[in-house]
C-alpha cells in the first residue's frame, strides 16, 4: 500500500521512474519476471541501476537470514549472474556509493517484498516500509543521475569529535538483525464485517487472522459500534485534557463504575493502557510504601517488571507459579514489612494460570498485598467475564447476578488489586485498576502516568463500557470461544503438533527456533492465507519461540479444521519438530514431557453447558454469529440512562434528548429482534 | 449523574432511602430547603441521621477550606444549630461511629455537592463521587439501622501483625487534603455541536470551557468525524493487538507517514500518548547510549523527567531557558560523551518558549542530540502546524508547500528528535516521535512501552491523520486562535489582571495561593458558567498557583469580553492580587516586574495576515466557524487514496470499494461547498 502511494515521491527523484507512466510501473511491479518468477519485472530492472544494483546484491544476502526467508531471495541473488554482472558484496563496499547503497537497499527490499506480498507471501515489512520509502531520496544520493536533488536527506553527520549517534543506532539495529529478533510488522486490517478476515497492505488480499487479542470479536459488536457512533456525534473525538483539566467526562466515570461493579470492588480507575496501569500503579505503590518488597512471578509481563523497577523497591523473583519458592521467599521478611505479590491469572504467551487462591492464602499469612493482572482473562472467564478470580467461584458469582457488592470470602474479594485491559477481550482500548476506595484514590492522586496525560476519548470509553456491559449479560461468546479452543487443541494433538499444555484459551505451538518460527509464520501466510505471528525473543525466551494461536467465537469449524491441516503441512514442509520429536529429546517448554501432569481446562463441561445441552452451537460456513438481543437491550438502556436521570421527564426537548434518547424507535429498529452479525 | 444512578445502591442499605419512593427522593434532592436555600431538602434530612449527622458536621468544617468554598457550606453548618442540635466536631469524634462517619462524610459531601451543582455551582467532585458513593455501604456500617446488611463492604482488615495498607492509603490522601493539593475532578462533557460549550454531570447544566487543550476545536471538525465513522464501520473498534501481533494497520502506517512528512523527517512512530512517547524514548536512549548525560530544562514536563529517571542516565538540570547555564554545564563534559538536551518549545503552564535555535547551536558545538517536545505547539505554530521549530523559518516552510523532504539548515531540520501529541491541537489521542530512520527504528525495536502494548484503535488513528492533514492545508484556525489570544490578553491587561507574560497562546493568570485559585475557579463556574481549572501543585510550584485560560478559534468576541468581565469581578470579590499589587511587592512569577522585558508574540502581524488584510474574521455571537472546503477535500482524498492505489480500476467491486469509495457522491454531498460547523 505504502509502496505505490510513495511512487510519486520516487518518481520525483529517479529519472527512470520519472519518465515511466504510473500504469506501466504498476504493471511492472505486479508482473512476475519471466526468468525469475518470484520477483517482479520492476525489481529485475532495478538490479541494473547503478545505485540499486549493488544495494540489492548486498541486501539479498541479509535477506536470507531475515524475514524474506522464502524462495524469492535465493532466486533473486541469481539475477545479476544471469545478466552477466557479478558484483560481489565486497565490490559494492568499495564503491564510493556503498554506504548510500546500503541505505538504498532498504528500499530495494521493499520493492522485492511488495512484489512478494502480491504473488506468494502476504508478509509486508510495512512499518519498515514507510520508513524505508522515506529513505529513498537518501539512497538516491548515490545515483549519478540525481545527486543534487536529494542531498538534504543525508543523515546529519556527527559533529567533529562528537559521539556518532547515527552509527550507534545502526549498530543497535544490527544486533537485532544478527540474532533474528528484528521485527517486521505485518500490515493487518481486520474487517469488521468479515471477522475474522483482514486485508493486508493490499485491500484485495484477504487473510484469516489467528493471533489477534480481540478474543471475542467485540471490536465489531453492533451495540459497541452504535454506542461509539452516537458518542462521537455528541462529544466529538478527543477528551481535550487530562482528567483534572477538562478531560473528565460522564463516559469515563460510567466506565469506571462499570469496572468496579464488574470486579465487585468499591472503585476503579482507567489509564491509557494496561501497560501504563501496571507501570504507574506498581511504581507508585513501591515508591510510597515504606521499605516495600515486591514478590514477582518470573513470567510476569514487561509492564509489571517496568513498574516494579521504576518504584525503586526491592524485587524478589519467585519461580513461575511455584508456591513453595514464593513462601520460602516471603518467610524471609518480617510480617510488618509491606509486601506485594505481583502475578497474573492467565500468562499470555504460554497459557498457564496462576494459583490465585493459594497465593491469597500466603498473602494473608505473611501480610502481603495481592496484585493480580487479569489482562488476558477479563471478558473470558467467570459467569460475567470478570476474570479467573471470578471463575474460581463460578456458581456464587453467577447466583449474585449483577450486584456490585463484594462477596465476602470469594477469591475475587480476597484479591486487593486487580488490573485489566479494555484492549483485548473487550475489543477496545485502555487499561485499569480496581480495588479499595482509598487505594484507587491514592493512585489517582499520586501516579504521574495517570495525572499528566490526556484522558482517552469519550467515544472509546463509551464503547468499552458497552462491551463490558454486553459481556456481563451474555455468556455465550465465552463458552463458544472455549469450545473452539478445545476443538483446535484436540485437532493439533491428533496431528502430533506440539501445543504447550495449559488450562486457558491460549494455544501456543512450540517451534523452538527464531528463524524457523518466522519461516513458519511466513509460509502459513503465503500458502494458506493464515496470519499467525511468530513469537520470538524478547516476548518469549530464546529457544522457546512459538506460534501463538487465538481462536474466537467467530471462527467457524471449517476454518479451524483448515487451520489444523495448514499447520500440519507447514510443519512437514519446514521439518519442524513434532510432540513425539520433543518427547524423544526428553521434552522442552512443557511439550513431550515423560510424565506430563493432566491439565484440566478452567472452563469445565458443566460451565460450558455440555452437560445440560445449553452449550452454544459452533458455527458452520456461511452461518452468522449470534448477537444476544437481551444483552444489547440492557447495554443500550444503560447508555441512555447515563444521561436520563438528569433529564426531567417534563422538561422541554433539548439537543441531548434528541441525540441520546431514552428510547429511540429508529435505533431500536436498527437491531432487529434476532440480531446477527457477520461471523 | 452518578449520585442518582447510585440511588438504588443507597436504597438497599439505608432504611429511610429504602422505604421512600425514587420520585420523592428525586424531588427532595432537587428541591431547596426552604430555610437553607443552598442545600437540598434531602441533605437537611440527612443531618438528622445518626451516621450522616455527625459526618456532615465534621465535613462542613473541612469543606470551607476545600472546593466547596461557596456560600452553601456556611449556611449548611447552621442547620444543626437551627434544629437545636449542637454536636461539635469533637463530640462527633468521641462517637463510636466517628471513623465510619468520617468515611460517610464523603457521601454527604456528594449529596450536598450534587445539590449545589443543580442550583448554584457547576462543580462536581465527580470521580470522587463515584468512589464515595461506593463507600456508602461502608459508611453505613455505623448506622444502627443497617449494620448487618453492609458488613461485607468494610475495607479488608490488616492481617494481625501485618502492615496496615488501608491506613497508609488514608494517610497519603490526608496529606493531599492538608496541603490543599487533593484534586476534585469536574465532570465536563464538551458538546461537539455547541463548541466551546460543555454540560456538567447534569446534561442541562451548560458551561463555557476555557481551559481545554482541544486548542483548535479539531475534536469536532466534520472531516475528522466523517473519517472516524467510516473507519469504525470498516475496521471496528480496537486494534486487537500490539503493533507486532495483529495491531499494525494501514491507518497506523499512514498516520506515521503523515507525521514524518509534517516535520519533514524521514520517520515517525506513534505511542499510546505523548507521556508514553517521552517516557519510553528518553528511558531507552539514556539506558542504551554509553555514559549518556541528559541536560534537562528545569521546567520540563513530568513525562520527560520520568523518562530520564527511568533511563538511569545522569541528569543535569539547567535553569529554565537559560543558555549560559546550559553552556556552562555542557562544557563540563568531553565532546565525545553522548549528551541529550531535552527541552520544550511551548511550556504549557507558563506559556514561555524555548530558545530552539540557540540550543541547536550549543548542541552542535558540544556534540549533543536535541530532543524537543512540541506537544503544546504542534497544530498551532508554523505555516503547516508543525510547531515552533517550523514557525521560526515560517517563509521557507511555507514556500516548500507539502513536500516531505527535509530543508537543510532550517531549525526543524537541525532538531534531532521531535515529540508531539495527537491529543491537544489535533483533538485526538496518542503521541509520537519523529526523527531519523535508524533512530525511530531503534526506539521501535527496543522501547518496552512501545513494544508491549496494544496499539491505538484504527478509527482514532484515521481521525488523527485527518486532523493533521486538514491543519496542514488550512492556516485560518491557527491565525484566528492567536487573534483571540491577543484580544483576551489585552482585555486582561486593561483590567490589571496579572497575566504571566509570554509569547505563546497560553494565558496564565497568577493567583499565588492554592485555596484561592480553587475558590476563583469554583466562583467562575458557579456564578459565570465559566469553566477554568485551577492549576495547583504539583503541576506548578507552590505559590505560583494560577488559572490557565485557553482560547480557541471557536470562542466568539462576546464570550471573550464576558470572560474578562467575569474574571475581573471574581478578582474583586475574592480580593485576589492584581498586577499592580504584585508590582508593589517587587513582582512574582514574571508578573509586575520593575523592568519587564518586552515580549514579542511568536505569530507576528504579517503572519496573522494583519498587514495585508488576509487575517480571518473574528466570530460574533450567532456566527458559525468556517470549515475550509479545500482542506476537507484534500483530507478526504488522502483517506480514499489510502486504499485506492491497490484497488485496480477495472477490478470487480468488493466490500471495501463499497465502504471506502474513491469518490462517494453521498459523502461529498454531506459537506456542502460552504461548510460551516457550529462555533
Amino acid at each position: 500500500m505504502d509502496k505505490l502511494s510513495n511512487l510519486a515521491k520516487f518518481k520525483a527523484t529517479c529519472p527512470y521512474l520519472g519518465r515511466t507512466k504510473t500504469s506501466t510501473l504498476r504493471t511492472l511491479c505486479t508482473s512476475a519476471s519471466p526468468r525469475f518468477p518470484t520477483v517482479s519485472k520492476l525489481t529485475e530492472k532495478a538490479t541494473k541501476c547503478p545505485v540499486m544494483g549493488p544495494a540489492l546484491q548486498i541486501r539479498s544476502k541479509q535477506m536470507v537470514a531475515g524475514y524474506a526467508s522464502l524462495a524469492g531471495s535465493a532466486e533473486f541473488a541469481k539475477i545479476p549472474e544471469h545478466q552477466g554482472i557479478k558484483p560481489s558484496a565486497a565490490d559494492a563496499q568499495k564503491c564510493p556509493h556503498a554506504s548510500k547503497a546500503l541505505a538504498a537497499a532498504r528500499m530495494a527490499e521493499e520493492f522485492a517484498h511488495a512484489k512478494k506480498a502480491k504473488t506468494s507471501s502476504k508478509a509486508t515489512a510495512a512499518s519498515t516500509s514507510a520508513a524505508a520509502a522515506k529513505s529513498a531520496p537518501a539512497a538516491a544520493t548515490g545515483c549519478p543521475f540525481h545527486a543534487a536533488s536529494t542531498s538534504e536527506a543525508k543523515p546529519k553527520a556527527a559533529s567533529v569529535g562528537g559521539f556518532d549517534y547515527e552509527k550507534f543506532y545502526a549498530e543497535e539495529l544490527e544486533k537485532k538483525h544478527q540474532d533474528a529478533s528484528y521485527r517486521y510488522f505485518n500490515n493487518i486490517n481486520r474487517l469488521a464485517n468479515k471477522f475474522p478476515i483482514a486485508h493486508t497492505g493490499n485491500v484485495k488480499d484477504e487473510v484469516e487472522v489467528w493471533c489477534a487479542n480481540d478474543y471475542l470479536g467485540m471490536g465489531n459488536n453492533p451495540v459497541v459500534l452504535e454506542t461509539m457512533h452516537r458518542t462521537l456525534d455528541t462529544y466529538g473525538h478527543g477528551a481535550g485534557g487530562t482528567r483534572n483539566i477538562a478531560g473528565n467526562t460522564g463516559m469515563h466515570l460510567a466506565l469506571e463504575e462499570e469496572l468496579a461493579s464488574l470486579h465487585r470492588k468499591p472503585a476503579a480507575l482507567v489509564f491509557s493502557s494496561c501497560y501504563v496501569a501496571n507501570d504507574a500503579t506498581l511504581a507508585t505503590l513501591g515508591s510510597k510504601l515504606p521499605g516495600c518488597v515486591y514478590f514477582s512471578d518470573s513470567m510476569n509481563h514487561a509492564s509489571m517488571i517496568q513498574g516494579m523497577r521504576h518504584s525503586g523497591a526491592k524485587r524478589v523473583i519467585f519461580k513461575h507459579n511455584d508456591l513453595e519458592d514464593l513462601e520460602m521467599k516471603l518467610a524471609q521478611y518480617p510480617k510488618e514489612t509491606p509486601k506485594i505479590i505481583a502475578f497474573e491469572s492467565v500468562y499470555s504467551m504460554c497459557g498457564s494460570v496462576g494459583p490465585i487462591k493459594e497465593i491469597c492464602d500466603l498473602a494473608e499469612q505473611y501480610g502481603a498485598l495481592t496484585f493480580l493482572d487479569e489482562v488476558h482473562a477479563v471478558g473470558l472467564y467467570g459467569p460475567r467475564g470478570a476474570g479467573v478470580a471470578e471463575h474460581l467461584d463460578y456458581d456464587i458469582h453467577k447466583a449474585a447476578g449483577q450486584s456490585p457488592d463484594p462477596i465476602k470470602g470469594t477469591i475475587m474479594d480476597r484479591i486487593d488489586i486487580i488490573t485489566g485491559t479494555l484492549g483485548k477481550a473487550y475489543g477496545a482500548v485502555g487499561g485499569y485498576i480496581a480495588g479499595s476506595t482509598d487505594f484507587v484514590d491514592m493512585i489517582r492522586s499520586y501516579a504521574s502516568g495517570f495525572i499528566f496525560t490526556t484522558s482517552l476519548p469519550p467515544a472509546n470509553m463509551a464503547g468499552a463500557r458497552a462491551s463490558i456491559s454486553y459481556q456481563k449479560e451474555y455468556n455465550g461468546d465465552r463458552q463458544l470461544k472455549q469450545l473452539n479452543v478445545r476443538d483446535l487443541k484436540s485437532r493439533f494433538e491428533a496431528l502430533d503438533i506440539p501445543v504447550i499444555p495449559g488450562p486457558s484459551h491460549i494455544v501456543p505451538v512450540l517451534v523452538g527456533d527464531a528463524a524457523l518460527a518466522r519461516h513458519a509464520s511466513d509460509t502459513l501466510l503465503a500458502k494458506h492465507n493464515v496470519y499467525v505471528q511468530a513469537i520470538n525473543y524478547p516476548t518469549v525466551a530464546r529457544g522457546e519461540e512459538r506460534l501463538r494461536f487465538t481462536v474466537t467465537p467467530g471462527h467457524n469449524v471449517e476454518q479451524i479444521a483448515r487451520l489444523a491441516r495448514a499447520v500440519d503441512q507447514t510443519f512437514t514442509e519446514l521439518g519442524i519438530k513434532r510432540t513425539s520429536d520433543w518427547r524423544k529429546l526428553g521434552g522442552h517448554a512443557g511439550v513431550g514431557l515423560a510424565d506430563p501432569k493432566e491439565v484440566e481446562p478452567i472452563w469445565n463441561d458443566a460451565q460450558l453447558g455440555l452437560l445440560d445441552g445449553t452449550a452454544p452451537a459452533v458455527l458452520h460456513p456461511g452461518q452468522k454469529r449470534v448477537v444476544d438481543q437481551r444483552a444489547v437491550r440492557v447495554t443500550r438502556e444503560k447508555f441512555n440512562d447515563l444521561l436520563g436521570p438528569y433529564v426531567e421527564p417534563a422538561a422541554p426537548a433539548d439537543v441531548l434528548k434528541a441525540e441520546l434518547p431514552l428510547a429511540d424507535p429508529t435505533l431500536a429498529a436498527s437491531i432487529p429482534a434476532a440480531v446477527e452479525a457477520t461471523a
